[in-house]
């Protein structure tokens, strides 16, 4: 079927500027090619799904009422971004989206003049979209600007602190509240808890009518609200309601509305645009919204594989070897059968970090405490004072947000905790607002830390187990994402020592002292490189605090020439550490660091990422044997 | 006069349980002891003072209900924990704070076992109560926990956060709200502005007798704030009540309470101690009470040099250099009178990071965005997406709060934001929680960075300049706290080529290579080494990122040995830089790390510790002749 035939209003769009004189029939045709365009499309390549069928309505009637990319709108996360890509230039390279060389499943500045601020980690919308606002005090022609955040964000305190600085300075910022009463995992927010017990009373669902429907003029609207609202707390007995919630924070509020109603989105969206001062509108959605295989499971298809479009179910790949995700979260619940002091704790993400095996067999001892790392690892050290053994399980790029507690709150009172950090390395289509490059740079200099990496899944069992056992200070460790290597795991666990590394293959020629990920990749780089003629010994460091001591000084006395591999930022992290040590015990062999470069990666598999960096094992070999070859 | 004579009932007293049994008109007298020890005692040694007036009643009347340490008090920031400290065995040890091998100003577990959860930084004390009492789920001899924080700390995220979770589980948390209108900044939080300007409603006046003079029985109470809330809100049209929205949170809520009457206090610790579920006890205190100067100038006493105890006025020492802090906002300030682009943006320092100077010149461009060291960063990316240059000055150990918002939300996008760290190196008296050791560790391994430290008050100046004109992404200026050198400070400014460093004394056998405040040490270590008979070069090395790779050359080629020198963590910061430049060209010269050694540093002042740990000009001789020395 042609484009024409098949989406017959979208193929008509490019940009915002082609939907501004449409009518709201035509809009709604718009909102139903688009998601047809978006399952046609992600069902074929993957991507992140539920959230943008979401956000069709919003996004449309958005870039309808507003003057984009003049106004500037602020996206939260970006998951839900799709069909805002779709509008505004980039339609045909939607088939290009989160592969090497195509568009960013994110917000991108550097992608279109239409993001206006780049997303990837939750929470930062407010704030962006407040610095933006205020920008406009100084300017000539203002913007407006609005930012989008999900109720799932809403559990994250920079959230928080932006509402709350917006509603001191008064800004003229518009926030849209999606709130589809499901962020990635659900009842976390306790403000929403309490507004669906508050909208499961009887007393109010007679108001409701009202308000859902509300199409009146603006002038009497805010009265009409505080009318509703009133006979509420009568009923009610002095109940607060979202609207006066976030006219506590200095917000006017307008909502519930419905965000799937694109008529009542435009026309609140025109009533707002005049208005000054910071105002909230709270939509209602459903996630997946018009696909009936993601409506029924949001969860999965919060970000997808491939799929089949009309049963949703996925298509199947070969067998391959479990995700070290599972493998940590087997292992933990399995540890936690003989060890009553082991609390689970997760950051929104009981799927992504295995800790949803954990909850199945430890509901009692399972704790999601919402988007909100900061909180995760102090409520851990809290825990961990009263004798607990608290396991946070966070991806390394979301750690980043909590930096400063795990310096401040664990470490320096050296506290019992285990941090898992999931996604170590490049983590692939999800680009750089998510790999995990840094993690061993700004961990490594926190004192009575220890940072360990498994080289494979047995390995990852066994240091788990390390850590829990292990009760003087903070144990972080580190894997990457995706599937294991597939070797053979033991039943049971064994205590790895603390700070000791192994050789894996013995040389003459090199030492190649691999963490992590690369282990598996040195090893194939040694045996291209037998080939070459070169004799390389392996290094399985398994350490990047403590470093092994006694290991280092017998490579340095073995071998004139060393490399260190990790997959992490060459500065700072593993690599950086030997450099030091050789430093201070005067050793002279000559050290070439691999790992990730100084600069920000791109979007690509795993795969490509790793072979353009030449951090695979053919690029390995390569820049082995250059390195072996210069003097 | 003998301790029995001018303390009547604070010299009876060694630890809690010496309270427990006394009247209240025994309390009242007690508080009164405590508040003129501390006049006493501060008022010859200096230290934070305000606070600990204000919380002399709750201190007292906590120790009093609750069985500590069985119950667990946590303190937020633990600026006001004086009196605690007074009361749980180290009352003699009081004059010795904050001074080194002293007692710590906050609060410290490995210090005594009443300090339930160490406290330095803000917004904590929810979290890490959090914790603990989730932890009394699994025990068999439950603790009760009680959080206090202040109103301040409520604009940080992590409050939210822990609140938030603490919803949600319905944990047995006690949380105190000590609100006295009073940050270390005023009016920041909104909620606070909101209820202030509720509360000078006549209105709620006429209520307001009911609520403070609360004596009444408890199962009454609910339904009687109900009422009160109730008969408000028809008055005022459906309005938030602090008591309203912390139910919403899904706290009970008691009060506001006079929080000077240890009567009311110990009466509603007594009525909640035996309730589940999360609490918020909202009481009013203010900072500095009882003593009149402190009550005058209480931004001023927050952190107090010596005093005189019946005027109040700081007991002046001998002339010096200005402060680093000062010289910064005036550079600001002049910089900013012939750029109108630049913001500058303070997270409730003012003061501390001389913000207060911007703000009085440039009022319009000036924001003080509370507790929320996060959102001030990516505010400062906001604006600066629209032209701005923003200047966000923050401590550098309270930056560690934000380093994710840096990587994510500045660098990624490369965004011009001039990020200021003050009180970069060792702090002095505030001890491991306040040390700003670890700025350049963290920071080094993002790409696009700069990150500069001046050798001097001048130097300072034009990088300011420097930063402000770079405009190709974030631009940090780190310098340490204190007085500058007293240098000649020229007008104007001039712009300091991006990583260049600077040869300041030639030499022959060993090369210097500082940073920041190590330039100046150097220099006098130099001419220490001059007498030993040894020739060293001194280098302001000045920029940590980029390096100066070409004056690394020279020196590589030049020079045998190399000292890298800098306030900061040995481990991934500058010296790092150096080891892996110096690998990464093969060049083999001895290095030898001078810097903060990878443990966390206690209290002491900065002099003092700078000779403990050897990074003084004396120990910088002593350490270079050794390295000189060895073969």
């Amino acid at each position: 079927m042609s484009e024409e035939l098949k989406y017959e209003i979208l193929f008509k769009v490019k940009y915002p500027s082609d939907i501004r004189d449409m009518s709201i029939p035509e809009l709604k045709t718009l909102c139903a090619d688009i998601r047809k365009y978006m399952v046609d499309v992600i069902s074929k390549i993957g991507g992140h799904f539920g959230g943008g069928l979401g956000a069709t309505e919003l996004t449309v009637a958005l870039h309808k009422v507003f003057d984009t990319p003049h106004d500037k709108i602020i996206w939260d996360t970006g998951h839900q971004a799709y069909p805002h890509k779709i509008l505004t230039g980039r339609k045909e390279l939607l088939p290009t989206i989160r592969q090497l060389n195509g568009i960013s499943g994110f917000l991108k500045r550097s992608e279109s003049e239409y993001d206006a601020f780049g997303a990837g980690h939750a929470s930062t919308s407010i704030s962006a979209g407040l610095g933006i606002a205020i920008a406009q005090r100084y300017k000539e022609k203002k913007s407006k600007v609005i930012s989008i955040i999900g109720d799932g964000a809403m559990t994250g305190g920079m959230a928080y602190e932006a509402m709350n600085n917006t509603g001191v300075q008064k800004a003229d910022l518009i926030v849209v509240l999606n709130d589809n009463n499901m962020s990635i995992a659900p009842n976390v927010w306790q403000l929403s808890n309490y507004f669906n017990q508050l909208i499961a009373h009887p007393e109010y669902n007679r108001f409701k009518g009202y308000v859902w429907d509300l199409t009146g003029k603006l002038d009497n609207f805010g009265d009409r609200l505080r009318k509703i609202a009133g006979r509420l707390d009568r009923g009610l007995k002095a109940i607060v309601t979202p609207g006066m919630l976030f006219e506590a924070l200095g917000f006017r509020y307008f909502g519930p509305i419905n965000g799937h109603s694109v008529h009542h989105l435009v026309n609140i969206f025109e009533q707002v645009k005049t208005l000054n001062g910071p105002i909230l509108i709270h939509i209602l959605t459903e996630k997946g919204k018009g696909y009936k295989p993601a409506e029924k499971h949001t969860q999965r298809l919060h970000a997808s594989t491939p799929f089949d479009k009309i049963t949703g179910e996925a298509i199947k790949g070969g067998a391959s070897a479990p995700s070290y995700t599972s493998i940590f979260g087997n292992a933990l619940s399995e540890i936690a059968d003989k060890n009553d002091k082991i609390i689970g704790i997760t950051a929104a993400m009981p799927d992504g970090t295995g800790m949803d095996i954990f909850q199945k067999r430890h509901p009692d001892r399972y704790y999601d405490v919402g988007i909100a790392e900061e909180h995760a690892v102090t409520f851990a050290a809290g825990l961990a004072t009263e004798g607990m053994i608290p396991v946070v399980a966070i991806y390394s790029t979301f750690i980043q947000r909590a930096i400063d507690q795990i310096i401040h709150d664990i470490a320096l009172q050296k506290l019992h905790v285990v941090i898992v950090l999931d996604r170590g390395g490049l983590v692939g289509a999800d680009g750089p607002t998510h790999h995990g490059s840094f993690d061993l740079s700004f961990l490594r200099f926190i004192p009575h830390i220890v940072i360990a990496a498994p080289k494979d899944e047995a390995e990852l069992r066994n240091l788990i187990y390390t850590g829990v056992n292990y009760r003087e200070g903070p144990f972080v460790v580190r894997y990457p994402r995706g599937n294991a290597l597939g070797v053979e795991v033991k039943e049971g666990f064994e205590e790895i020592a603390i700070g000791k590394g192994e050789e894996l293959v013995s040389g003459d020629d090199v030492a190649l002292l691999a963490v992590g990920s690369m282990v598996d990749y040195s090893l194939k780089a040694a045996g291209m490189l037998k080939e070459e003629g070169i004799s390389s010994a392996v290094y399985n460091m398994r350490f990047i605090k403590p470093l092994d001591e006694t290991l280092l000084d017998e490579i340095a006395a073995r071998f004139r020439k060393v490399i260190t591999l990790e997959e992490n930022s060459i500065v700072g992290g593993f690599g950086s550490g030997v450099t030091e040590y050789f430093a201070d015990k005067k050793y002279k062999c000559d050290v070439l660091r691999i790992g990730l470069p100084d600069k920000f990666i791109d979007h690509g598999t795993q795969k490509e990422l790793h072979e353009l960096l030449e951090i695979d094992p053919k690029g390995i070999t390569k820049k082995t044997i250059e390195f072996v070859k210069t003097s």
